[in-house]
């Protein structure tokens, strides 16, 4: 019994309308989001009273983007369990939502961990659920500081392997304040850079099929007031021939125990473009990101969207299409439509995470970064 | 005083729609075009009386495509002159319509070399128009046999460099019956395959941002009867890593007497990634194509097209978005849309032309193939 209803941003206009937050109505607890497929053009936000609409809102992509999933696995958790549903069958339920992800299936079984061990120490429901509340916004929290560490040691090497300064960063995606408790993954590098006066030009790939670079980071560009300009995905590699890429900033989406990094489709043909130019190809990611538990790259399930995606455009702000669409292909074509790509670590200089640098990418340095923020945090499997 | 008007096309449905035709009403003769920024979806022909007509057609890409641009520009200076409007005039404008695409000029010079030879020998107008008009016929004529020797050229070229058969074969952008006098170029040649029953997999770029790969090759790859699937430029990447693309074809808007090839935007990331793969890289394109006078690659002028492309989508049919849109990035979004790329010479694994298959792309050798066909061409400058 999905009940998820859209209204109005309450902040629309300004700069401070959060991707996602926990409100205590008097008709009970929700989870706002702000739906992400009708920006830039709409700020309409959905109100989640339960699991069922918050993972409509998940595979819909109304909310999107790796840390944030995490987040609200994490208050989705909590949601059912304040509310009273089952909720070993939710965090279940949630943790599958998207397959690639593996930021959601931890924010899920986190928050599930802090419910578990409050009824195992004789808390009532109503105290065990206060529990997993509270786990979500620790992690949300932590996210937001994570976010602030990864752009200062995303900034300091910037500064080491550019010592020009005057970077010119291209990124793909979105991995801005719209996925993140903070100001994300990539993109707070690129606005720490703007802060610190060096960033002469970010370069926004538009991002197809659903175009979240377009969408969503040329508008968190914009608010941010850094000099940026969107370009086709294709076009990018028309920037490197020219020599007008510094240097290329990813966020992730999973990151395997030896380093190959699942990021949307379209980050891979960046790596191989940046290694042939001999430029670095930088990814951002905090360490929940990372998936000790997935060896190697082809281990990574990559999930595989609808084709309509690639084969109808959308005639509204909605990105997806689902309200109404005008055929770009043939009737009955058929489209491959990966979400994700796999970037083995041979082509990524280094992984930035809220614990530090790793450069060159290791299996064992991967696994010694992890290790410094997961001493007893809930690594148990649902 | 551009006249063009739009008309259901006579033979829609069938797969005869010419790209291109010159007809005679009789009001006058004029160019019906098959207006392509509506397809799949319509089929549409845009009837030009006169050269601006088919200028703002060329401009505005209702019809696009290296050979196609030649034979419209050969067949719009026969236009002028059949309708007794200033030729030469006539000859420098459309010549120039766009900058990148030297067939276009090429055809111009074509038709306008044997109106002046029948005025020179004492032919009146009328006479003359006649003459230059024929040499368009001729150059549509030779075009199409140009494309068959291409095919036939361009199978035997994959024969040899994919002895096992059952080609996988990822192309980029329109190159087939809808750019040419024949079948195309690139097209043409996976068309031959498919006519040969090799060809397992035609993988389709949708090739933003006007999307000539989802609305054209897909039209034509479907039409024939071809097993094709449909992709985002981006996820070309995952089909490379996965060992899922045997071979590139593509066409070629203008080639640079070292070689270097200027091709739809796009085309050049798939070079790196090919030699990243060892995946041939193969470019078809009739000596036409060839621009002796532009000594390299950084000497290709390329067209840099409006913001708008990438920045709205079309709400209707029309790929150009000119008459109803929806913006998909925020209001004053600044966009980097080039509409073509450059590949170096050392990238392209072969050249496939009417005359022949050039491997390694030298100078020397693209040189000599292009002698084969240009004695007493016509190759003044206007």
């Amino acid at each position: 019994m999905a009940d998820q209803h859209a209204a109005p941003a309450s902040r629309s206009g300004s700069s401070a309308v959060p991707a996602l937050r926990w409100e205590d109505l008097p008709e009970g607890p929700v989870i706002v989001l702000l739906d992400q497929r009708r920006l830039p053009v709409d700020e309409t936000e959905l109100i989640c009273t339960d699991v069922p609409a918050l993972i409509e809102a998940i595979r819909g992509l109304a909310v999107r983007g790796a840390p944030l999933l995490g987040i609200a696995g994490a208050y989705g958790l909590a949601l059912a369990a304040v509310r009273g549903f089952d909720v070993e069958e939710a965090a279940e339920r949630l943790a599958h939502a998207r397959p690639t992800a593996v930021n959601l299936a931890y924010g899920v079984r986190r928050a599930l961990a802090a419910h578990r061990v409050a009824l195992r120490s004789g808390a009532g429901p109503e105290k065990a659920a206060e529990a997993a509340l509270a786990e979500a916004r620790a992690l949300h929290r932590e996210d937001a500081e994570a976010s602030a560490d990864m752009a200062a040691h995303g900034l300091t090497l910037l500064q080491e392997l550019l010592p020009g300064g005057g970077y010119r960063i291209l990124t793909h995606c979105n991995t801005g304040s719209l996925v993140s408790g903070g100001e994300g993954t990539a993109f707070a590098v690129a606005r720490a850079a703007h802060r610190a006066g060096e960033l002469r030009r970010l370069w926004v790939d538009e991002t197809r099929p659903l175009l979240q670079g377009a969408r969503l980071t040329a508008y968190e560009a914009g608010r941010a007031g850094m000099p940026y300009t969107l370009l086709t995905d294709s076009a990018a590699g028309s920037l490197f021939s020219a020599g007008e890429v510094d240097a290329v900033l990813i966020g992730a989406d999973r990151i395997a125990a030896d380093g190959s990094v699942a990021n949307k489709v379209g980050s891979y043909p960046l790596a191989v473009l940046a290694r042939y130019h001999h430029v670095p190809f930088v990814v951002v990611a905090p360490t929940t990101t990372v998936d000790l538990g997935t060896q190697e790259g082809a281990a990574i399930e990559v999930e595989q969207r609808p084709g309509h995606e690639v084969t109808e455009l959308p005639t509204t702000a909605d990105a997806t299409g689902t309200t109404a669409s005008v055929p770009v292909a043939p009737v009955g074509a058929q489209a491959y439509n990966p979400a994700f790509d796999v970037t083995p670590p041979e082509l990524v200089t280094a992984i930035v995470t809220e614990n530090g640098v790793l450069s060159p990418v290791t299996e064992a340095g991967l696994a010694e970064l992890c290790d410094r923020s997961r001493s007893g945090n809930g690594m148990m499997s649902i």
